[in-house]
């Protein structure tokens, strides 16, 4: 599959799994936007599936250009499950907002550490979640104490606790995005 | 093994499943029978661990006939997870009476298509869960307009909307159980 | 990798398994220490994190040198999504405490038996996973009958009914760690 394919449909995969999983944060009261005005798609304002799918197209492409190398070697079809396996993570947050914290973060940590080793227990793999899980968090910082949008739990400066668990799992699985959707079968 | 010893541990297992899925709904009030003087078995009546068992037997005898190509073989021991994965699923539902259609469809939704990916990525599973997902909701539409048993988020035409989900988890199984139970292994 | 080196990560996976979990249990209120000026560590009180890393310890011991065939050969990294999912599982029940029964059995159950499947579905982990889920709970039985600790939901004898589901997963997983982390890869 030509590059440019590749970039297509990791974009697409990070759409779909992005405005349905903030769709349930915005359902849940998880999340709230708070800029009038902004153009909406489903449930979120326009720039988050905008941000949301080039950074994941971003760390696919760095994660595949750095060449780390990969344990496990995954298919179009592991991409599929990995891509339902974040999103339902994702949809699991929803469901979070009464749980104390030390549950929540521990729940969330759990699967998304069982996700990198499920997916692609490497290095590479481990680097990347982590990045995810440290600027993925910074990022959602920077937008909500720029007022854009709410955490109804928001113990992380502003954003919830176990939102660099979520990133952690998302990281991993785009790690191996690239390689999974270019190959042969 | 002999087809007919296949055809019982699949009407077994199928049985097993519905039983302990639909005493989940029950117990939680997701569903309710509504027909009084109908004998039950554990917390169903009795017509619908017959039905559901029969269509599972139905659903994989067909899938085996109609010599749909699988991706990944499946053993005896993955029939067991693949049925285990199923209640699990079936039980979840039992949990998400007051979560936000969104997200409880997304969730649900989104571990089907895990499922699917996981148990058997191949078009023909795919064709047996897609028609799972359409002809069991239907079929449970005619129950409840016909008055024997009622959802208690019945958005989707008197049935829950997750609904077409757990088909299509259950479906995607089914499609296989055939060869992995007649399997050596 | 030496005995003693195998056995001192088991220890520590244990550990992290056990202190992370009960944490989730006493902050959600599913279990609660009932003496007062016992040591605590993290949410538990001392004894508990010890008792529960040997027995984890033994149980792994005891099951490589029964001999016991495994089905599928395990690795390091299989270990830490064994122990992740197991803890996963453990911070599933902390959501549990207003579940009717029967959910809560059914689920945990099903999640159980298919950790089983998924991890190693052979007749020797079989055994594990149930003298797990026999012993472990007999064990929290009477330490809630000795008044050191107690659970919100009581039904079985003073322990959740969904307690011995829960070891069974651990046992299981239990079963095949030592060969996981003796394994080179």
């Amino acid at each position: 599959m030509a590059d440019r394919q590749v970039a297509l449909v990791i974009l697409g995969l990070a759409l779909v799994v992005g405005l349905a999983g903030d769709a349930c944060h915005v359902a849940a009261g998880t999340t709230r936007y708070e800029w009038d005005g902004v153009p909406s798609v489903w449930r979120s304002a326009v720039w988050f599936p905008v941000a949301l799918s080039l950074s994941v197209l971003a760390a696919a492409w760095l994660s595949e250009r750095a060449g780390t190398v990969a344990v496990r070697v995954r298919t179009r079809a592991d991409a599929v499950a990995g891509a339902a396996v974040v999103l339902a993570l994702y949809a699991v947050t929803a469901l979070l907002n009464d749980t104390p914290t030390t549950v929540s973060v521990v729940l969330v940590g759990a699967i998304a550490v069982a996700v990198w080793a499920w997916w692609d227990p490497s290095p590479g793999a481990l680097a990347v979640a982590t990045a995810a899980a440290v600027i993925g968090p910074l990022a959602e910082i920077a937008v909500v104490a720029a007022g854009a949008s709410s955490y109804s739990v928001d113990g992380l400066a502003g954003v919830a606790p176990w939102l660099p668990c979520l990133y952690f799992a998302a990281g991993a699985v785009a790690a191996r995005l690239w390689s999974a959707i270019a190959a042969p079968g």
